[in-house]
C-alpha cells in the first residue's frame, strides 16, 4: 500500500506546507509520513514515502508535479541524442535526501515493524521520461522499443545502472526489503517484455545484496508474470485483475506473492470488504509466502477508517 | 481491426463533410467506409463502420464527441434514479441507420468477404455511462459495482436487453458474424467479472440466433480468459499483452481465438512487422480457429502501407 498518504488527515496536515518534492527533499518530514501509517492502520511494515520521479530531477528533463495532473516532464526523452546528453548520476550526490528518510524512519520505527524501501523500475521510468508525463496507451514508449531499439536499449542500461545503485543504497541506509515498482509495464506484450524489459530489471535485482528480499512488482501484468518472475525477485506482486491462486500456480512454489485486493472494495461498506478480504485469504489457501496487500494504491477518496477496518480483518482472519 | 479508418485517405476524405455521429447516421457513407478496407488491405472481412456508444444517444444521457478527446456524455448515470429515468429504448425505432448500413454494405461487398456486425458489450457500455466519458481507472464504475450492486444490476439488465436486439438485427439485416467488444473490461478483478458482468454477456450471447458466429474481444483480459470463454462466444478475441499459445491454452480447444499483433508494431518498419506477425502466427501453430488480427484497432498514425504489408505477409506465411 503505497502512497502512506493521501488519504491520511496527518499526511494533507504536512502536505499542507510542502509540496511533493519538497517532501521528499525533507527527511525529517518524509520520515514523519513513512510512519504515519504503521501508527494509524497497524500495517506490518511501513514503505518509504518517496515518488518513483526523484530520479528525474537530477536528469534535467524538467519534472514538475502539476496539481492533480500527476508529473509532467518537460522535455521528453525520444531520440538518441536525447538519451546520449542525460547526465550520468551517482545517487548519493543527486538524491541524498531519500537515504537519511530512511535512515530517519527506521531509528523512528525502532524495530517495530519492518522498513520497505523502493525504486521505479527502469521501464517504468523510462516510459515517463519517453511520455513526458502519464499515459494510458504508453505508444510513444512501444514506439521507441520497436522502431528505434537501440535508443531504447541505451536509455533503459542509464536507468539499470543508476536504479540498482539506489536501490542498494537504501539498504546500506537500513531498509529491511525492497520492492520494485514496474507499474506501467502491464501495457506490454510478454514477447516485448523479454526482448526489452527483462535483461534491465534482471540486472538491478541481480546486482542487490544477497539476504534481502525484494518484491516484484506491476499492474496489469496477467500476461507476464512467469517473465517477471524470470526477471527476478523473492516476492512477485499482483493487482487486482488476476486471480491470486491462479497467479501463484503459474508462477510456481519458488515465489511468494503480494497482493491483491482491489482498491476500489475499500469505497464499499464493511460488508463487501470482509468478503474482499476472505475471498483473497482463500485464494492464497493459508501458504507462507503471502503477503496481504492491495492491488495498487488506496485510493485518495478511500475513507481511512476502512483502511483500518482492513487491516483488522486480514489480522483476525488469518489468525484463525 | 476495427476503426476502420482514421489511418486511410478515403475515409479521411468522408470525414471532411461528416462528423463522427452524422457518418454513423449516414448508411450509404457508413456503408462505403465500411467497405474501404476490403478494397484498400485485401483483408479477410469488413467491420461494420458504427460507434458503440451510439445507443447512448438514444438514452437521453447528452453525448458528444469532443474533438480528439472521444465521447463525452453530460449527464453521467450514477445514482438508481439516473438508471430508472433511462428511456427503454427499441433498436430498430432508435437506430435504423445501423440496419439499414449493414444491409447496403452486404450489398456492396457482393459476398467478396463476409460482413461482422458488432456492439459494445453492457460492461463496456455502462462504463462509459457511469464515467460520463473514457477513463483510466474505471473508479465510478467500480464504485457502482461494489457499493450499490443493485443499481448496477439495474443498469446492466437495461442494457443487456438492448444490446441482444441491437445485435440480432444486424444479423438480420445481414451480418454473418457479430462481435461484442467488451473493450475496458480488463479493469475488473475475475471475481468482480463473474458477479457483477458474466451473467449479462451471457445473457446477450445466449439471446443471439444460432449459426452465427460470435466474437468476444477485450483488452487487458489476460487475467479474465476462462471467464469471458465461460461467458460466451465462439472465438475469445485477444489484445497483445497475452501470449497467444499460452492463452489458448488456458482456454481450451472448444473456441477459437482472434489476435493479436501490438497495433504499435505497425509503427515500426518491415522487418519488425514480419518478425511480430511471424510470432503470433508461431503462437497459433497453423490450428484451425485462428483469426489473425491486431489486438486492438489500427492507431491512427500508422501509415496505411504498414498494414497492407501486414495483410499480405499474413497470407503469405499463412500459405506456406
Amino acid at each position: 500500500m503505497r502512497q502512506a498518504g493521501r488519504y491520511l488527515p496527518e499526511y494533507r496536515r504536512v502536505r499542507e506546507r510542502l509540496s511533493l518534492l519538497d517532501l521528499c527533499k525533507t527527511p525529517e518530514a518524509a520520515a514523519e509520513v513513512t510512519v504515519q501509517p504503521v501508527d494509524r492502520l497497524g500495517v506490518d511494515a511501513a514503505i518509504l514515502f518517496a515518488d518513483i520521479l526523484l530520479v528525474a530531477e537530477p536528469l534535467g528533463v524538467g519534472l514538475t508535479f502539476a496539481k492533480g495532473e500527476g508529473p509532467v516532464i518537460a522535455r521528453p526523452v525520444r531520440t538518441r541524442d536525447d538519451v546520449v546528453r542525460l547526465p550520468t548520476v551517482d545517487p548519493a550526490e543527486a538524491v541524498p535526501f531519500v537515504f537519511e528518510t530512511v535512515r530517519l524512519a527506521c531509528r523512528a520505527l525502532e524495530g517495530r515493524v519492518p522498513l520497505i524501501g523502493f525504486a521505479g523500475a527502469p521501464f517504468t521510468v523510462a516510459s515517463y521520461l519517453v511520455e513526458g508525463g502519464p499515459s494510458r496507451e504508453f505508444l510513444e514508449t512501444r514506439r521507441m522499443m520497436y522502431a528505434n531499439p537501440d535508443t531504447w536499449t541505451a536509455l533503459m542500461e542509464r536507468l539499470s545502472a543508476f536504479t540498482a545503485r539506489y536501490l542498494a543504497g537504501q539498504i546500506e541506509a537500513g531498509a529491511d526489503a525492497v520492492q520494485l515498482f514496474d507499474s506501467w509495464v502491464g501495457c506490454l506484450s510478454p514477447d516485448a517484455y523479454r526482448r526489452h524489459v527483462l535483461p534491465f530489471t534482471r540486472s538491478v535485482i541481480a546486482a542487490l545484496p544477497p539476504g534481502v528480499p525484494v518484491i516484484h512488482f506491476g499492474t496489469g501484468t496477467a500476461g507476464l508474470l512467469e517473465a517477471m518472475r524470470d526477471a527476478g525477485g523473492d516476492v512477485i506482486g499482483l493487482d487486482w485483475r488476476v486471480d491470486l491462486a491462479a497467479a501463484w500456480s503459474r508462477l510456481g512454489p519458488g515465489v511468494g506473492v503480494q497482493g491483491n485486493l482491489d482498491p476500489a472494495v475499500l469505497l464499499s461498506e464493511r460488508a463487501e470488504i470482509t468478503r474482499g478480504v476472505a475471498a483473497v485469504l482463500e485464494g492464497a489457501g493459508g501458504r507462507a509466502g503471502h503477503i496481504f496487500n492491495l492491488g495498487h494504491g488506496v485510493l485518495p477518496s478511500t475513507p481511512w477508517e476502512h483502511v483500518r477496518a482492513m487491516v483488522d480483518l486480514v489480522h483476525e482472519m488469518s489468525r484463525r
